[in-house]
């Protein structure tokens, strides 16, 4: 970290401030130029926080150089990570589809789209029994009820499942669930976040709609400070001016966040746009930009679903996207 | 609620949406215009989502006309809400100023600055013990113990005390305090909002980062259908591409507040900028826009503050401002 | 358009409204529900604005049904236009890569460049002459010794050239440019766009950092009223809070585009995120979500480059990356 | 400005840097840190780009610490600039009101609202002769003829007249304008910007819609560099994904704009929120905030108004909310 001390800063307050920082065990390299005073620290920076520096009378501004995540930081861990759930392998060039319904509605609902989806060829199997809905009148999910049904669609096709925690008072109900899936609206959610970092059960955290790259690594690491290294990525669109689509699928994400983690980086194209015709291009360009991973909303009956309908494909639409999905993968050198 | 069909809809397509929306409980306004057919949809719309309208083959657009929230909408209750804090008012001409650290960080630092908030006319204390902040390496609160010395500050200034809860799990630990903030990262964790909707209490509601005023008082509306009426709203900033300020205060969010809902609205100068020489004329600008009060960061010494130094004042910046907000309260006709 | 009457309209105000309706000669179809009262509008109703409706005291709510563009609208020209320059085709299955520097430094700079990316396979040459720069002590370009050192490379290559225009001052200038290209800066310049109008030329139509996909085809539609229809649209990235990259690319507008128009759309990878590691993941994403070409910067020395620099590529990189893109192109199906 | 070189650079990428950094004629002062090799530079690093010096293969990071700005800088010119317009003065604790129609409709029209405000007190009358409207089939404005009814309206009343220019090639018809306006779509309109610092005459720069406040000091740059040094800035709200208002009034740009410059800062709360019952509110605001001025939109019949009429005031709105501004006006101090 550099600190760039006020031209005109007084003696003491210099004095303060270094006598504070080497508190904090750190090392000062001092370079005093001609117009500009600059302190190389030099230790375990990625507690220390900028704003907190700029308190400091004598502090004009703080550049960090080493970024403040550690344990997804692919130049701390240059492999790319390669998670496993059940024998299906996320990431280091193995694209997985994890393709359900927004939520479980009926045994036959997800019993019968967990079939179509496997069919198909998707890898993992969606659903969700606890639903964050903007509007406490609109339907909530199944809750238990709805894990339940999810893990017999399980036991009747052998996919493994993903299903959203919203809480951690539920964490028990979660235990044989292959992927807890954190979504959008808890990215930040630090409290959840530290108590899923104890499991040994990987971790699918969605970015936040207004939260940077950066941000999401960080909440990766909070997971991964707790132990449990098992984490995927997954770009969800953003929020942005633009009307004409839900939000904003970020594609550049995908290149960022392969440069910044080892980490594998899935691609929500359903959410994205919240467009059914929408879901195979960006899919297409998800796979392009060097995603690991899909995940993709199916229904066998979007107009009924009780959720997130519009951006839902059928069975047979999901069966054609995964012709496209497959032979693309296959193009852009992944298995 | 407004169903605009397709031109060319197919006729069995538009009997089975009419189906579904009598099966719903809605009774059905049709007008056959000239290009245009359209359906007024009469009844209580407010657990229909436009998404879901969607999916049926015959609509091309829906246009919601009320809106999807009531127990916090203007035009149901159309007078304000005051909510009581221990003999404290907010809202409907009464004007409050919350005060204190950003974080709890000793019995000495609390108490202190309890008494010169107190000293300078703040009507409740503000203290962090559970804080979310975006580095698992960051100082995360003194917790439990951060809450007993913020219930000491209390009694030793017998200011009511407001501070922020992370987790369902914590409510146990949050039984004396007065105010229960929620941050704007959980802004949308609707388990927690739930759980809050069943205490009687007063519930301090920030605004997510980048959520819509709608989506706000969506959030209220899960507290108040749960039956705790008492929501105070607290607009601190939004994220937008400026880079110069932390966030980007929408002073807008006021009057918009006020046309729409019945609850106090009040403002956080301190985190909207991030910024020390910002706290004042923002808290000038929200007085004028007409905000029912102010969460202002004060603490006795901002160098050493473990965490938001940069933004906070010193109990005689403080005093000051407090002068100036009287006068400027009283010249714009609030008590 | 469907307006929306207020539920408690005064007669008087409703006859006022009804009048001033006819008088613009629009058809009304009024039907009357039990709660709400709703008029169909019938004719031409791209020039309403629903602004001007909202000012009647009548009015609750407007809902546009068809877009306000008609010219560039799909729905009006269903079959894709292919824009021809010189030979060389844009849309409609026919793909092109547009490459060279940001700006025009020198004679040997520009043919050394034009010469290189014709060998690897670009179909028109790009170069600046006239150059936005946020700060006015930068490089402003070579104004017109750059147009005519730009030509001297056309001559010697016989690539068709494409330069921005900054003010229909300089529209004499532009004589021998084959297109011209209007910045993201000047997406709403209406005067310069009306000027190009009345050219038979094809332009290249930048997307505004901050406009939407609409306002970039209200943009396309000043130019194509004016009688030029030959338009080219350009997605380089919009502003959003991300900070890691330039801006973002909203690849999501090549596929709504698509559905919105017949026009071709272009995607630049290089402005987009201004760094040269992400040119080849978001040209393959590009391409495989749909877009009719690339806009590549290209320099022969990025290092001395006088503008920016960290995101063009050196003329081998651009010849690897070409191999990439024609196989790409092959393999969804375009030419 | 600071240049951090990579921990890694090879020695002979780290000649190249500096020999290119010692033609730009800038001296150098080098430290080496343990990790860290950091480079000061001292000399005229305006002109220096961020972009151009990552480009060079030795360079980590860059930070500016001087602004790049320096005629609008207040380091520069601490004293607050005072523009005055035949008498009117704006800025250094002046406040002034314009105030008009959004269009010039008929001479009848301004005339009658010329009238009206200079009788309610304002001190500068504005309307549109040229307007950029979203669509090509929208009103235009009445263009030559527009600005004489304005001239007209200027005799009869003795108010200064204020409006917006959208081309250099309509230059000549300014001459008796008082004030030139650049609206939100031209603040990049950098051969705009560059013909306007020639002249005698005060420009209103308005910001754009997505643009920050270092671009809206960089565009104030370019027509002080061109010799006019009368710019008067206005904030108008910025785009942002809220939408229950147009723009986003930033009203902290008006205490970050008064630290960063000594020139006068107006705020147009009309377009900002672009509603009427919000005029008001966000008036006091900006005049709380440290504002110099308020440009507020009046229309003598605002539902017959040719554009934006659903935030224009009546006269005796506006009337009304003089009285208002004068005594706010007097409450913070100014005149």
């Amino acid at each position: 970290m550099i600190v760039i001390l006020k031209p005109n800063a007084a003696t003491e307050s210099i004095v303060e401030l270094k006598a504070a920082l080497r508190k904090k065990g750190l090392q000062i390299h001092e370079s005093q130029g001609k117009t500009t005073t600059i302190l190389g620290l030099v230790g375990d920076t990625a507690a220390l926080s900028e704003d907190q520096l700029l308190t400091y009378e004598a502090v004009e501004c703080v550049k960090r150089i080493r970024e403040p995540y550690k344990l997804a930081n692919k130049n701390v861990h240059p492999k790319p990570t390669v998670v496993e759930v059940c024998g299906q392998k996320i990431g280091g060039g193995h694209f997985q589809v994890i393709a359900g319904p927004c939520s479980i509605e009926s045994e036959e609902q997800i019993t019968e789209v967990a079939k179509d989806v496997k069919a198909s060829g998707a890898g993992l199997l969606r659903g969700g029994a606890f639903k964050p809905r903007t509007s406490p009148y609109a339907f909530q999910g199944l809750h238990e009820n709805g894990l339940a049904l999810l893990l017999e669609a399980k036991r009747a096709t052998g996919l493994p499942v993903v299903t959203e925690i919203m809480s951690t008072s539920h964490l028990g109900l979660f235990d044989d669930v292959d992927v807890i899936q954190v979504g959008t609206r808890n990215m930040q959610n630090f409290e959840l976040l530290k108590e899923l970092g104890k499991l040994d059960k990987p971790i699918l955290l969605k970015r936040g709609m207004a939260n940077t790259l950066d941000e999401l690594l960080m909440s990766a690491e909070y997971i991964m400070a707790g132990g449990n290294e098992r984490v995927i990525l997954c770009e969800r669109g953003i929020r942005t001016f633009e009307t004409s689509t839900r939000n904003t699928l970020d594609i550049s994400a995908i290149p960022m966040l392969k440069k910044k983690t080892h980490l594998p980086v899935l691609v929500d194209p359903s959410h994205a746009a919240g467009l059914r015709f929408m879901v195979e291009p960006l899919s297409m360009a998800a796979i392009a930009a060097g995603a690991d991973g899909l995940m993709i909303e199916v229904h066998n009956n979007p107009s009924q679903a009780l959720c997130d309908g519009p951006q839902s494909l059928t069975p047979p639409m999901f069966d054609d996207l995964m012709k496209k999905i497959r032979e693309t993968v296959r193009f852009f050198g992944m298995q």
